[in-house]
């Protein structure tokens, strides 16, 4: 129905995740009424994330430098890794200004079912980096699905030998109500307790 | 947060509709997985569909050639227009495959409270095309809020004179429900009511 190059533009922005027909041709109605410059912009900044964004040769993380800027950072503590499934949980805790450790991304999470083996992951590196014996405690901080859950236990069995290693608290959000919970997160809650202190 | 392209990436996708900070941040993150042609297959048909596309010079419409498909479309009926506020419409009309006429596409409505007068809008065209005295019929097929009851009326009184001019149906919406529908268009319904036909 429309412009070759429109339907074409259409198409493309269609095998995004998330964007239907319906949003694609929202866009690209939205892109060519824009000044060149800007679709231009865009179009550059697609090439070049591409381009220029691998992972940290370390911990796993998006980077454009060989070692990315936490692991290069001389004032995180380097004795405490956090490990995560993917770089954006690592940006979601980041944002959290809490941790002032290391981290390390797996890359994905052990599926048999979707044929992700522990060798798909980005587990090697982390034995490696655990097994010099400088880090002294790993923070498995892996949300708990059954993939979840089975990578937590996978991983945390590989590195006990050489480490301390605990789990992030699974509980009642802040602001959530005992009510709205369901079953598994309220057991979680009250298996997780811990002793007033006042 | 993001290494500097990929930061640039999120930014430059947060400048699209409908699109917010997470949104731009899961689609970034997909694209940087994705194969290095299929990006630079988006990149290129971004920058293709701004260079190429453009309106045509007889109804308006979005087209990569000076004269749009459905004007040079032999087969046509060219003694019948309809007219609509933008091509999204006119690809929506298209769709019924129930239309057979020419378009003419305003490139937007009437709204001096935003600054768009008469002026702004492909109208000095569709004035040219139907004073010539070969149109029978104006359909006027814009959504009636207040820029588009302002921008039919408008249209409208400058091309009686040569034409007839007419309006798009306003009612309930096949499948909809009394009940529901407000009162606005349940006027209109009753309204625009027609004799039964056996």
């Amino acid at each position: 129905m429309y412009t070759r190059p429109l339907a074409n533009l259409i198409e493309q922005l269609q095998r995004l995740p998330g964007v239907g027909a319906k949003t694609a041709q929202r866009l690209a109605l939205h892109i060519i009424k824009r000044p060149a410059e800007e679709i231009e912009a865009l179009a550059q900044s697609l090439v070049q994330a591409k381009q220029q964004v691998g992972n940290c040769s370390i911990c796993g993380h998006l980077s454009a430098e060989p070692i990315c800027e936490i692991c290069a950072h001389p004032n995180r503590d380097h004795t405490v890794i956090c490990v995560v499934s993917d770089s954006r949980d690592l940006i979601a805790l980041e944002k959290t200004r809490e941790y002032r450790g290391k981290y390390h991304v797996l890359g994905g999470l052990i599926s048999p079912m979707d044929g992700i083996t522990p060798d798909h992951l980005n587990i090697q590196g982390l034995v490696r980096r655990v097994s010099g014996g400088k880090v002294a405690e790993v923070i498995m901080a892996i949300a708990p699905s059954v993939e979840g859950e089975t990578t937590t236990l996978y991983v945390g069995g590989l590195l006990k030998p050489f480490t301390k290693v605990t789990r992030i608290a699974f509980g009642i959000p802040m602001g959530g109500d005992l009510e709205y919970a369901d079953e598994v997160t309220l057991a979680k809650a009250i298996e997780g307790r811990r002793e007033l202190s006042f």
